[in-house]
């Protein structure tokens, strides 16, 4: 079971995250490409972290808005958004290439992720775009009960997925993620957080909001590292990984 | 003699240029990055343009400034500056991969390329992201009576350089381009634009504003492709040069 | 019945629109603030133009999209949609204030226009934007069959509003414009336009696409400043509005 | 003697700043209006918090450069710098005017701020868009041996200037500020500062890095809000100004 985690998200003179610190904890870095955060000098810096510590590098493009840092849904295109995309791993694997390295996988960002979940345009053009740029890379996308839908799909553009849960994220009894504005959508304790964690890989379910058991077939666990206690919750996540 | 033009510098709903029509009459096609204009959709549609007419395509990065079009000098610190470059090569390059092609030389654009040709970090930094990136690239430069001190630069390097005259702007009696707020900075005439590209192939030369004769080693012509005649222009500099 | 007409489109180096060779036919210059189109350079030509020719100046706020110039819907939060268009409203004012003038209308753009008609939401924040910052100013917005609904909305916040058809779009039989990718949903011809307008003008109506008689009740029609023959379609409006 | 700070320096979901810990013990906030740092809903926080904590609003413009947070110096033509001003004036004053305020003062930030200071045509716009837009807004300017210029110039352009002292930066011979760049530029511990704004106070003076004691006329202290300890800086300092 590899950790993920979105790395790069600073802009500028504007910080985000404890890259540095969490790096060491996680398996997978998903950097952002410039699109909903991110510059440059940030992408080939946290390049650099990510090669000193072993991680994986992922692409983590997201629609081009800084000011909602890619959480809001933005109508675009499909001929739009295949250029969109091919543009951000094209240029974050530049900035690898001059490291001697190359992106790995690829997993969009914020409403570009939640779009693709649930619209079958956006997934494909998500596909496309990844079958033509980077057929060697899979495609991270969320783990639900419908995965062998998105599984087959993916098989037909001759890619492949990882799927990934989350560690701080209820679930509804569909399998969704809870939204944000619900109450209860955040697992604030640690213990919940582990919790969720070592059922997903033992047991390769998820207790919902609601009480209900739900399957999850998980390649990769998600964990932020932007919260106050990112850097101790990804400590933990590696320990409780790494015991089961 | 190869003729160049700057290629894709339109932004989402604002066109500028007519790659279109002139697409089919030069050799090399600079295509902006996105960072001064062009977008991905931009860039692709570009690139495919160059390769019906199977003309070279060549990164054309610049500051990221869009709304002086990059034509404003802009303080850039070395390690900023180079990941600025190295990430729009990677990306054109990307949006070329899809289409079964590569980038083949690069050549900075306006304040960017004036700077590089004054100043002796700059011309290393561009230098340096070139090697690392690309090194199969050649990197386009002004043809200057000071080529050789480029030139040995380039060499340190282990790069190419493609040595680059005018065909429409007046020269100073130091080889260098007469600035455009000059009366008769701009060559106007068909006449004379015939004149000077002839000039510089066939003698080697080009006639400065105050009638002085200056020694131009030139590997390529630039002409531009956004002015009222552009076509036309394109047009007869092929047939100048395809004739001599 | 006032023409009104998108202006101050251009941005940087990017033109759109003849705005100096529309301008001296029309009633009301509709200046794009920034965030979808225009910079402030322009918008201050834009003013000086339209006091130039004795047009009235209403503000434009668009969604923050420069690359699909306010075309594509984005979620916005409410709080943060007031406060892009006060910010828009007052930096058009500012501008304004520096020529002696005001803004003395407010239309939003694009995308934004279109979820003000169909979502009280976003109907409620433009209104109370307006009301909060300009409160002398109406609102444009369109001529629907349920324009008394509308109307009902402004007196709740005390504001007034200015109904606006189209020239040049088709309407369905419920008295919305026809989607662009529809076949024939956009006038080509100028007889099509100047019989729209007349019939808009002397009847009170438009004729859909299917061919029903639909009642508009108009205090102003748009017309367009980008297309090929902008400026004719331009001139020949003022001759039939002022004719009738 | 009034403090100063920059406020209202978070874009999107980056934040900057403990603006409302600092806004307590300051006199002056210098807020952002979205070209180098902010956007509009920021803005209409940091003007909430000012008026809540009776603070007085300043315009603090910069450079088109949220990239470079308006510290990399960017050519401009005088039309387009003035214009830049104005709409960074007017949109800030837009937001205070929906909370029934107005900007007081105007003080340049960044890199507009340094070339202002020694660049007379850039001081010349700056106080022409001030003279325009807000003649009743004193503009901020660095307290310098040099003052009596600045001054007369102002007198012409029929504006009041107020010259601000640094309190946590070492000044050269010159009175000017040392770079970053050099050893000590900075005063890192809280007696250094305390002693540097006592002696402005008292004095009328300051010490510069090599000993000599230069002359300084200051209306204000600019303080900083961004850094670790800026909230017991501020505290300290209103004491420290309280107290004299």
């Amino acid at each position: 079971m590899k950790l993920n985690c979105d790395m790069g998200e600073s802009f500028g003179t504007w910080t985000k995250g404890m890259d540095a610190e969490v790096m060491p904890y996680i398996d997978m870095a998903n950097i952002a490409c410039g699109f909903h955060a991110s510059d440059p000098l940030t992408m080939e810096r946290t390049v650099k972290m990510a090669l000193a510590e072993d991680v994986t590098i992922g692409a983590h493009p997201g629609y081009p808005d800084l000011l909602g840092f890619g959480r809001r849904e933005l109508e675009c295109h499909p001929e739009d958004l295949k250029a969109i995309l091919v543009y951000q791993m094209g240029a974050l694997d530049g900035i690898c290439r001059v490291h001697g390295t190359s992106i790995q996988y690829v997993k969009p960002h914020g409403a570009l992720y939640n779009k693709m979940m649930v619209d079958n345009t956006t997934l494909s053009v998500v596909m496309s775009a990844v079958r033509s740029y980077a057929p060697h890379c899979p495609l991270v996308v969320m783990a639900t009960p419908e995965w062998q839908l998105v599984k087959d799909r993916a098989d037909e553009y001759g890619i492949e997925v990882w799927f990934e849960a989350f560690s701080d994220r209820a679930y509804s009894d569909e399998g969704r993620l809870v939204k944000r504005s619900v109450r209860g959508a955040v697992h604030e304790t640690t213990e919940a957080i582990e919790q969720q964690v070592t059922q997903i890989i033992q047991d390769g379910t998820v207790t919902s909001i609601s009480g209900k058991r739900i399957p999850i077939k998980a390649d990769t666990i998600c964990i932020h590292g932007d919260s106050y206690h990112a850097v101790d919750a990804a400590r933990h996540m590696r320990q409780v990984v790494g015991s089961l």
